[in-house]
C-alpha cells in the first residue's frame, strides 16, 4: 500500500492537476495569452496572466473579453477537475474596475454547489496585490467522459 | 470610553445588523414571505425562510421568482450594511435543485468585492440540510445617504 | 378537413395559449401577485401586473425579487409553450430604472434561440406608458413531457 | 442647408458608423482576432469571425472566452455608438452549441432599454447558416466624452 491510496482528497487533487495540464497543453489560447496554471486541485484552480498591450480594447485597458475568457479559463479548469468533460453552459460576469497594461492577474475558481450533471462556479479576478478586477459565476454541465485515461 | 467605540469591526457589524433589521420591518415582502434575519454583519447576511403552498409554480416546486427574491433579500441586506443606500444593478442566478414545500431554506451573502459605488455579492441558497438549490451573484450600486441615522 | 388542421402555426399557438392557461391557474403565485395572462404564443408571452403597495421593498419601491418574479413567469410561459415542461437552469437580470406603487408592468418574453433540450429567452419589462424598467435573460431545459395532455 | 442635417437619425447612424471605426482601430484584439465590422447604427452593430485553429480549447471547439469576447466586441459598438465612451459593467452569457473550426459567426447587438448612463443590450451569436451559438446581455454604462471629436 502507497502513500497514493491511502489519501482519497490527495489522489482527487491529484487526477485535478493532471487533468488541468492536459487541458492547458490542448488550448493554444492558454498559450497565446500566457496563461500560467498556478494550482488545480478537485473543484478549483488559480492562474495567472499578465496583461500585454495587444490584449487592450479601444479605451486602452484590458478587452472585458479577454478579462472573461481568463476567468473562464479558471473555470474550466475547476469544472473539468474530476475528470468528466465538462462545458460551460452559462456565465455571467461583473466588471469592477479595469486592468491596464504591465499588470499582473489572478483568477481563482472555486465550485459552489452541483446537482446530477450540472455544477455552479464563482471566479475572481484581481491584481497580483489584491485589487478586485471581476467576478464571475458559471454554470457548468457535464457532457462526456474521462480527459485522462 | 466605552467597549463601543474601541473596536471598529464590532460598531461596523452592530450598524450593519441596525440597517438590517429597519430594512426588514420597512418590507411588507419580508413580512409575507416569513423572511427570518438569522445574522447581519458588514458586507454580510445570512436569512431563512420556509418554503409554503402559496410559493409555487405551475410545477409543484418553488416559484424561481420567490428563489431569487429570497437571494434578493439577502443581498440587499449585505449591500447596504454599511449604511448606505444601495440598489442592486444587476443579477445572476443558476438554479441547482428545486425546493418543495415544507422545506426550509437558507440565503448566505457575503461581498466579494468594491470598487468605488459599485459592489460585486454573492449569495448561496440551500436547505437547512445542506442540499444547494441556487447561487446567486448581483451588481450593487450606492445611490443614497444613510438608512439608519 | 377543418380551419385548425390546415394551419400548423395556428395550432402551435392556440397549444401555446392553453397551456400558459392551465400553468396560470395551477400558480397561486401569479394570484397572489394579480398576473394577467395578455397573450400566449409559441416562443412567446406577454403578461400585465399593477404594482400594490405590498410588493415594495425597504427603499418604497418595487422589491428587486418581484420584478424577477414577474419577468421569470413571462419566462415560464414562453419556454413551456411547446408544451413540454421545461424549467429554468438560469436567468440574469439587468434593473434599469425603479417601478412604483400604482405603475402597471407589462412583461414580454420571446425565444432566442434553441439547441436540443436547452433554450434561451429575452424578457423585456417596461411600464405601460414604456419606459423600460429591466431586461431578463434566461436559459431553460426541458425535463419532462406534456402539460396539456 | 445640405442633405445631411436634414435628417437626424442619419447623422446618428453616420456618427455611429465613425465611432465603430475608431474603436476598430484602435483594438489590437479585433485584429488579432479578424473581426469584420459589417454594420453600426445608432444602439447597433453586427460583426463577423472566422473560428481557426489557434482559437480553440482543450475540447477542440471554440473558446467560450472567444464567443465571450465576440458578442462584447459587438455590444461594445452599439454601446459606443452615440458617441459617448461607454464601458461593459456586466455581462451575462448562454452558450448554446459548440463552434468549429472553419465556420464563420455573426455577431448582431441592440439596445434593449436606458435610463440614464446606463443600457442594457442583447447580441446573439450565430453561425452564417443561422445555427444559436450563444445569446449575451450587457449592462454599459456611460463613464467619458466623446470617442470621435
Amino acid at each position: 500500500m502507497n502513500a497514493k491510496s491511502s489519501n482519497p482528497d490527495l489522489l482527487a487533487d491529484q487526477l485535478a492537476a493532471e487533468v488541468a495540464a492536459v487541458l492547458r497543453k490542448r488550448e493554444p489560447t492558454s498559450e497565446a495569452w500566457g496563461i500560467k496554471l498556478l494550482e488545480a486541485r478537485l473543484g478549483y484552480a488559480r492562474i495567472q496572466m499578465h496583461v500585454r498591450g495587444d490584449m487592450l480594447n479601444g479605451h486602452a485597458t484590458l478587452h472585458g473579453g479577454i478579462i472573461f475568457a481568463f476567468a473562464d479559463s479558471a473555470f474550466a479548469y475547476a469544472c473539468n477537475s474530476a475528470n468528466a468533460i465538462a462545458v460551460a453552459a452559462q456565465a455571467s460576469i461583473i466588471f469592477l474596475t479595469p486592468a491596464r497594461e504591465g499588470e499582473t492577474l489572478i483568477a481563482e475558481a472555486r465550485e459552489l454547489g452541483s446537482a446530477g450533471r450540472s455544477g455552479s462556479y464563482a471566479v475572481h479576478v484581481s491584481t497580483a496585490d489584491g485589487r478586485a478586477v471581476a467576478d464571475f459565476q458559471g454554470l457548468s454541465r457535464v457532457v462526456g467522459g474521462p480527459i485522462v485515461t
